[in-house]
């Protein structure tokens, strides 16, 4: 992972520069609600892919940043809204928006985010841009409506979990990969791979998320363990347990998560049960199906060391313990 | 008014079926929400002024439906969020989108519209319009912000007020008279005409909106009378009323006004005073300069039926009754 972590120290300063800019063109009373979801910020790994994707395919203007930074924003804003919707009090460990700035405004900083990446692709001269991060923010609205609507569902099948996961994650990153092949000018063979790549990268980010939510580890991250649990969500390591389950046992597991009605002592019954049967490890396998395809769509990439990069994020997605 | 009347009754049919066949294309999860939105409808003012400036500057092709319905729908989206933010029960008489579906799915149906509106621009292949489309949904959210943060503000000017519509109400209004304007392939100067022309006519239908919040007639179609008094918004004829009170008598409105303590009958009094001193026609006088200056932007455009449309669109907002 040398490479990846040295690209990431390099481009990270840069990255938070331009996110800065933008958060400066906005309206003064819009900035403290911005800045305070960018600080939450992570590894910028969405702004990351752009760049890597464009470089890798022979973009080599600096006027990428902002395109980059694009996805994040977009990321951003729906982190902003998720807050609302999940009535969430933190978010990795930090207070949540709208406990600090109120419901309205993070419902309109989280508008005023989703236009401004609109904005900033439009600069770019290029509709397939716009069309490519409209239709991101399109899937990613609706995978949310779709995870609301099978919440304390047990009867859907993974499939349905797989669009779910594609819609709250996959759809971003796999805007920022193409966002960056299309930059480059990269034509339509290549702007599929790195559709292809984006996509099983972003359903195995989530699916390791969803493993991680049963990690010890998640505590320290301000994430109570057991969260999906608790809101109702049949990820692959629920949905595992629930069928190494029979009889009245099963029945018991399924009435409580329908009804959301498990104690705090259950949930973590639950979780422990989890970790013993290596269901959790079984879920990171799962994810690696994935992991599988985006390295096969890299094999269009020109040897590079932006490849080897890429590679290495396949790795990190791979490998993430928090 | 003939003739917009005509061109309005000939349009909706297409403008509505249009709608709904966006509306389709989205995730069946979101329809019936944005359906009921839509639903509330209204007369589809901003499509039409779309369709009258594309028109008058010569763009024939029926393919402009779609473009002309994406200011619609970024309308509708503001109109979902605006509910929960408001936490209205109503609007315009009907139940409010999140009473009938909760507020996720309504902030969530929100975003898709508002994503909706950016990928349906981004086909026509012209990203100035990929850009006026954003910018004017940064401008609306930014207004609506700053509405908020002067609630049961007493000591902000009128430009404050001004640029509180505009964000509102006029930058949407002014979107759907330059995509028309700019489909047609209309150069700078005609842009910028068809910009002034949206601002004002914005301007102006909201300082009417805000006469009208004091008329009786506001109770016909589910508005409770004096709803600007009763949330804190000093609009015109509320500055003005405040300015025709002196000593004590105006210390307790300002205090009233700043508290939010106004009771019922109270308002009643005040919207009864404001009618009585004539304060509903001093604001539709001031409305009346924006439209002047609606009506001079109009002579950029060639003489034909569109123009006249277009200058019965003036006449239009200066009469709403409702």
């Amino acid at each position: 992972m040398r490479e990846l972590i040295a690209y990431m120290t390099a481009e990270q300063p840069r990255i938070n520069a331009t996110l800065e800019d933008e958060t400066r063109r906005l309206n003064a009373l819009v900035q403290p609600v911005v800045a305070h979801v960018l600080k939450a910020g992570g590894k910028r790994l969405r702004p990351l892919l752009t760049l890597l994707y464009a470089r890798a395919l022979g973009y080599t203007n600096d006027d990428i940043y902002p395109l980059a930074c694009s996805v994040e924003l977009l990321h951003s804003a729906t982190l902003l809204h998720d807050d609302i919707i999940d009535d969430a009090d933190l978010r990795r460990g930090t207070p949540a928006a709208h406990t600090l700035f109120g419901n309205t405004k993070t419902v309109l900083a989280g508008d005023v985010l989703l236009a401004q990446a609109n904005s900033i692709v439009s600069r770019y001269g290029d509709t397939r841009l716009s069309a490519c991060i409209a239709d991101a923010i399109v899937a990613t609205a609706t995978g949310e409506i779709a995870e609301i609507e099978y919440l304390r569902s047990t009867d859907h099948p993974q499939d349905t979990y797989i669009d779910i996961i594609k819609g709250k994650t996959a759809y971003m990153i796999q805007a920022s990969c193409q966002l960056g092949a299309m930059a480059a000018g990269a034509d339509t063979a290549q702007v599929a791979a790195a559709e292809c790549f984006g996509m099983n990268l972003g359903i195995a980010f989530q699916i390791v998320d969803d493993a991680l939510d049963f990690s010890p580890s998640a505590k320290e991250i301000g994430k109570p363990v057991g969260g999906d649990l608790r809101e109702g969500k049949l990820t692959p390591p629920l949905l595992m347990y629930r069928d190494t389950l029979a009889g009245a046992e099963r029945a018991a597991f399924v009435t409580a998560f329908e009804a959301g009605s498990f104690t705090e002592a259950e949930i973590e019954t639950v979780a422990a049960a989890i970790r013993d049967l290596g269901l959790d490890a079984r879920t990171r396998a799962l994810a690696d199906t994935y992991l599988e395809q985006a390295q096969t769509a890299l094999d269009a990439l020109p040897e590079c060391a932006e490849r080897i990069a890429l590679t290495q994020t396949i790795d990190y997605v791979r490998n993430r313990s928090h």
